[in-house]
């Protein structure tokens, strides 16, 4: 976890968008924004920032896990704990109207219109003097560009699937089925010290690579499949996500063709990423690939997504610049995943993690990206 | 995943709800009550449920996958599928529009105050004929009785976790890291069928029991341990949840003490249990047990949460009945689950599964519920 120093220079960021935002308070309850600012990682919790605090409110069961790390080096600088006499909802409430803010933020994102009525309806009925304003974004427009700890740590995590994916193809024999190699998987990731799944693996052999979210079933895996392997670990909070196609046994022709085009697409997608490029160019470079190739109909998803407290967060690589930021900067940490699909024969995707540098990139996951044969 | 005459029945159940709204259709958004009424099971997707069909929204990643189950015995009725050509938000609009509904309901616990502003101003801006109503725990509500298919499930889902605990046990040895530990919980659940974990296993050792929600970490497995393990996992969509407390060793008269305490205090949880009787009588039942052992203070949780597609749902067995239902029905299925916990001795919790029944209660888990001596 990082040190206090860091969450320190986290906070010192938030208090600069609290200005900037007119807020006295911002209310978080994204989760992973909580941990980004106190390093607190329980599956439940509301933190109130100020300019000059961090209110953050647990239930008991948590309290005692807060308490020990604030003896750490890993303590969150100027915490105050609140507990949960009844719900989190009457809590904030609670904190807030104790605090004595007026102008208070909260995360529409992250906040369901049930607990937003009961805000509304509470603070009128108690006669309280908050206005809460909507923000959106505000700590993932920070969490966006990685500081030096979460790079060291998106690094480690990346790196360590190199192992991972070298016992998972040594593992990978005609007659398993799909969900036993997953159960590798599983064995590999936890086996290379992550804390846990980045999500549920996807291993997904000849005709079922077609459906890019299929997870794994039943299939047993043939001589001559292909088969689409998306797994990722979860280190120190941190996600990484890698997925390599491989051939069992020799390839057909049809699958040489479709791997090349995706390798190539792949591949000038990741060149094209350096500080300053549009989202929607990166994706355009693989896309424009694809469709030289008369692939483009089958390439039905964006190129790729930020990688980092969240499996999928900001920047989006993907057609259209939806979601904020448009541009890439030194410190992002995105995916780059090209594929093709087709219905009834199967599919191809290749994915890595990249890190955008002051100068270009840094690949940080380090997997072979050929066609490799296994079985 | 159940066939399409029991999603059918689940179809009728919602349109006598969507009469008593006095809507003409339901936007649905929360993923379990979506895969509830058609067994899509992607990680996307929006269901609007009008009095006669089902109009499932899904981006083109999922659209082979829907299609491959509407051709088997598992397929939705009455469904129809909608492509999301930007987003899902619009896509919800465009497919309202074309179905002509004007009075619509939302699941307000389900719907983020961002994604609620951008329909009312889209609406408005457009001009259509829809009013947005918020509705709470409509699908919700009929998930908390369990249907024939999905009692079944549960009861297996339940019953494999015997041969998980047995492999658990027999693996744990002074020396071991939690961590470790971790692992081969993780490897006996794959091995046991489910399709994955319930959640992040917990194995909390020696004074680390003392904290509820710990999950695992890189303490080692001590002679005179006491050992908290909290597991389960998932089994066609359906999650089971077993909690075991082990010495390591033989017990100190304290852990002795306390153990036997929770136990009791589970025991009676469990015999309270029958159609009719309060959700707070049941808490009431384990507290009052631990309360008179002293215990009273260190029991910081509720004693138990409803059990299905999702890990943590309704009924919730807690001291106050701020959720709905308040009082237990045949087909409800709740874990009973007491504990002691005290910061820098340790502490003990017992959780098992629990079906209502028509006269009382079947015990789902299969697991010896003594103090068990390991290592």
């Amino acid at each position: 976890m990082p040190p206090s120093a860091a969450l320190a220079e986290r906070h010192r960021r938030l208090r600069q968008a609290l200005t900037t935002q007119a807020v006295d308070a911002l209310v978080i309850t994204s989760l992973p924004n909580i941990r980004y600012l106190t390093n607190h990682n329980g599956s439940a919790g509301v933190l109130v920032a100020t300019t000059t605090a961090m209110h953050l409110i647990v239930h008991g069961v948590y309290t005692e896990s807060v308490r020990v790390r604030q003896r750490t080096a890993e303590a969150c600088p100027d915490l105050t704990l609140h507990d949960v006499p009844a719900s989190y909802e009457a809590a904030t409430l609670d904190t807030l109207a104790g605090l004595g803010v007026a102008n208070v933020g909260f995360e529409a994102a992250h906040v369901s219109v049930s607990r937003h009525t009961w805000w509304a309806k509470t603070i009128a009925a108690q006669g309280l003097a908050i206005d809460l304003r909507p923000t959106e974004g505000v700590v993932e427009s920070a969490r966006v560009v990685k500081d030096a700890n979460e790079i060291d740590t998106l690094r480690n995590s990346a790196g360590r699937l190199t192992p991972v994916t070298s016992a998972v193809l040594k593992a990978l024999r005609v007659g398993m089925t799909e969900r036993e190699l997953a159960g590798v998987i599983e064995a590999e990731i936890r086996a290379a010290g992550y804390e846990r799944l980045a999500f549920d693996p996807i291993v997904a052999s000849g005709p079922n690579a077609a459906l890019p979210h299929y997870r794994a079933g039943d299939r047993v895996i043939a001589e001559g499949d292909m088969v689409v392997l998306d797994f990722g670990g979860v280190l120190d909070g941190y996600c990484s996500d890698l997925t390599r196609t491989v051939s069992v046994g020799e390839p057909s022709d049809e699958l040489r063709r479709v791997y090349g085009a995706v390798l190539d697409a792949q591949q000038a997608a990741i060149q094209a990423i350096r500080p300053g490029m549009a989202t929607a160019a990166v994706d355009a470079a693989a896309r424009d690939v694809l469709t030289e190739r008369g692939l483009g109909e089958a390439f039905g998803h964006g190129t790729g997504h930020g990688l980092g407290l969240e499996i999928h967060e900001d920047p989006r690589l993907t057609r259209a610049a939806s979601h904020a930021p448009t541009a890439l900067e030194a410190g992002m940490v995105t995916t780059v995943e090209p594929g093709a699909y087709v219905p009834g024969w199967g599919g191809v995707r290749i994915e890595d993690d990249i890190l955008v540098t002051a100068n270009g990139y840094e690949i940080l996951t380090n997997v072979p990206r050929h066609l490799q044969v296994v079985g």
